[in-house]
């Protein structure tokens, strides 16, 4: 999706040469939007489980924070969309710069960025349920137990849950979200429809979190978790965030960066690499153009590359 | 979204003279528009209220509020959208005002019509589930305790809450709605598609819903909130409504014009403001064309204006 | 929105004279159309309750019904949309009518192809779950009691409501429904998107169940209604389902008629009256072409007629 | 849909003689497509019904499986849709091969594909919910029973409903499904917007799913549910799984594949052959067009085949 199809921010740690003024300045434009997008996604996934968990029930179920994680995704593409690519995402992040479509310059701007949007947004969360979460949980600040509030904020797995089996867990949740990002932004196959990307991205988060998420509550992203996690640790939850769950911590942290890529991978191997080049295309097409007039979806396809 | 799209309201109090008569057809026409859009919104959005109250549960539940305010949100910017921008919302209005977007002096045109659209709403759906209220109140209309009945038309805060935080719940909601309205219609960015506007605005109230409401009932809305509010006063519950919730009624008046003017403003520093100027932009599109064809993308990002 | 996009069935009762034979195929292809349109629109709409009563929760909820019928309408205007127009709905098909958009001539063929398109789907929603609803009931099929299984096919007042009350809330359902068709199809204001149009109306219709529901099940159609509550007599229910409710079936036929006609209305009288003729538009704006470029989105509102 | 706007695959059986090697190739790169796509899919699919079973009503409700499958198919029509077509249905390929537009040397590619994509998307989902299983079952792997786990995996009849039933049951809704699809793809109709194919597909299964899943579980699919049900008979549910329901497994491999043409049949009697051919309807056109400007939505209808 996001970055794919934004040229700028690409092309720096690559060949031109822009003034280094140039470069702060859109470090500075990149860095507020991404803070931003990530700012607006999760105050309003973190807004859906607060009000979930505080309400018992009144004010929505499971589903509501499924919702408000996908339309969540979706709103914050449209913040930050065409000015950072708003990946809201380190693992999202860290492909794109494997992948050579994000300079790797750019990564602990967009890194950095993105745990500032989201620990900002633990703290929106916090002031505007702090009467609701007091009344909740009569003022005891749990991570665990009948009365647990952490997890309004971070994620923390099923008791039944093993290391691993959550490791592989946000592995496959990653992967799944990479993917489809990529058959989503992939103009030669069936791409997320022009201008509906934001909402095409936030239906696959409400998928996953439909489809993949009773494990360990789907953070299949470092930036999303680790932030309000920070947060909760100051704010009053103590340390305890990060023992919980034989320090479940690290787990979203690290595994969505081995899901992220190895999901992109996936669809390269199965898909990306086997579309006939565009001059194979092309020639294939000019041959029955000579018959019947060529279908316009298989012209549309055709990039504007030279072919010799 | 709404009307900043549309070009002939916007000039009014400004720049160009037009004869007296056309400016009060226009205002009338305008007015019209304005007045029926709130009502669709509202008659849609309180109904879905009403269902859930008097159905007890056996016609939908909290998601269907969402819902219902969501959807109806978007069919009343269908009713208005191109002819007032179907504001349906003081904070809106004002705030368009406030940063140029509307005239002044159709402030109170667009005010009076929103409360005269939802205040008639309220009573269209009093007649429709007349039968009903009756039946599950027992002909006692009440403003608080179990059989309540005053929460369908206008929003009572949680009782947990105080009116500060109740302050900030208003303020915080309308900003993340301003905020989101203003990527929704930024065409230099990622707005909604050409066309999906209603759509696209309906989800956003929808996301709040699921998740900022269980506070106050994200009123978010003077307009959605005032009328309906005064019609309850006068067809039977009497003065209880202003003063429940230790006067609660101001604060979704207030606390939505701060929000929705701290939301665009932070749109506008974060993201508007370090948009690339369009000749700029044309400049390095061109550099970049010496080389290869310009993504078709950014080409679209050209305003017509004159660059030198 | 549909038969207004469609040219051919317009004409037939008005001023081009084609041959007779022309005339009855055509009368049999948009009847055909017609037919399957609402059977599938019924199919869908009437397999939902059916799988909701006889689930007892387990297999969807009040929401299922509003789904089930909205996406419903959808799939029953990508079956005929450009066809017959896909009206599914007498109410529909007579406003069509009465505002010169349906030749006269045509309404019988209208009317008789959608009753026999929710005949059938009942009566294929009989066959499919004949085993669901004998396990469900016993074997008893009743019309009201706490096992009652004629709701399923026809809709039925809520105990408490008086037939007059019932009466308003079919004529306010069906006003709402016409009132925004009209905008969802106004080309000069903010219509559904092109080819988005099926979805737009599936959603209304979903909105309506979620909003105005609850007090006799929105038929909003006569089609919806009386067809299924004739193959529920003949197929095991008897007549008690033309005498339930004080003789409620007639409602359903008649109160949609006038509903749809004064929601109709009330968007002329309030929008479509308003808007400025096109030749005024387009002054307007070759006056403001001097200046600058005129905006494309007023431009494509220019309706080709002659100017002079 | 799918396969219908591709060019490629369809001429495989037919007139252009490629070469072998490029025919090797085409398979390769079709079949590792479809595979993808109906593993992405069945990941979802099966992912949402795991999280509802093991989760005991915690993580999602009967609804949350319907969007699991309905998202799930709009991912898998983005994965493969340009490239294989994305049936991930066998009685959607075998369809295609019957009217003609997919070559049946093809159709064993396709069907294998799929059965391999399912069998792996059941072998993911178990790994990934083996401890949430096992915490569910206390390890014992039933088919039927209280605490059922096959069920996650292929469909069963629900314990009211006869085999013939079934069978009808399983005709009736791939009908639904191939019908609508038919639809969804005819150009000279109202088909699902340009890029809008994916979640069109999808709504359509989410419709079914709440329609007319509650008799047997919607399988709907041949490929869906045999590759799932083999992985549950080698992994430890074993023999059972083909024995359970009066031998039920058989139906949803039959059945969908008499129901799909059956389906296809009707839109094709009802609404294709009825269409005017281009000819005609340009003639027509014309004739109108020396009256007054042809409509637009007229004008794109006609194919550009060459009218004498």
């Amino acid at each position: 999706m996001h970055a794919m199809e934004q040229g700028s921010v690409q092309e720096h740690g690559r060949s031109r040469k822009p003034s280094k003024i140039w470069v702060i300045n859109e470090r500075v434009r990149v860095g507020l939007a991404e803070a931003l997008s990530t700012y607006v996604m999760m105050v309003f996934g973190l807004g859906s489980v607060a009000q979930v968990v505080t309400g018992r029930g009144a004010f929505g179920e499971y589903l509501s924070v499924n919702l408000g994680f996908g339309l969540g995704v979706a709103m914050g593409v449209h913040i930050g969309g065409r000015v950072s690519g708003a990946h809201m995402n380190a693992a999202v992040s860290f492909s794109m710069c494997l992948f050579g479509r994000l300079g790797w310059r750019m990564l602990p701007v967009y890194i950095l960025c993105q745990l500032i949007g989201s620990f900002l947004a633990a703290g929106t969360i916090y002031s505007l349920y702090y009467d609701a979460i007091y009344h909740y949980c009569g003022g005891n600040l749990t991570v665990s137990g009948p009365k647990a509030t952490a997890g309004i904020f971070a994620t923390y797995p099923a008791p039944y849950l093993s290391l691993h089996a959550g490791f592989l867990d946000q592995v496959i949740g990653t992967a799944m979200l990479l993917l489809c990002l990529m058959a989503l932004s992939d103009q030669r196959n069936q791409p997320a429809p022009s201008g509906g990307e934001p909402i095409a991205v936030g239906l696959l988060v409400l998928l996953i979190g439909v489809s993949l998420g009773s494990n360990s509550g789907y953070a299949i992203n470092p930036s999303r978790d680790l932030g309000p996690r920070i947060f909760t640790a100051i704010a009053g939850w103590g340390p305890e965030v990060f023992r919980a769950g034989n320090g479940w911590w690290w787990v979203p942290v690290l595994a969505p960066m081995v899901g992220g890529v190895t999901g992109a991978s996936i669809y390269k191997v199965f898909v990306e690499l086997h579309h006939p080049s565009p001059c194979e295309h092309r020639r294939e097409i000019e041959d029955e153009a000579e018959e019947e007039a060529a279908p316009l979806d298989m012209q549309k396809n055709l990039s504007p590359e030279v072919c010799v």
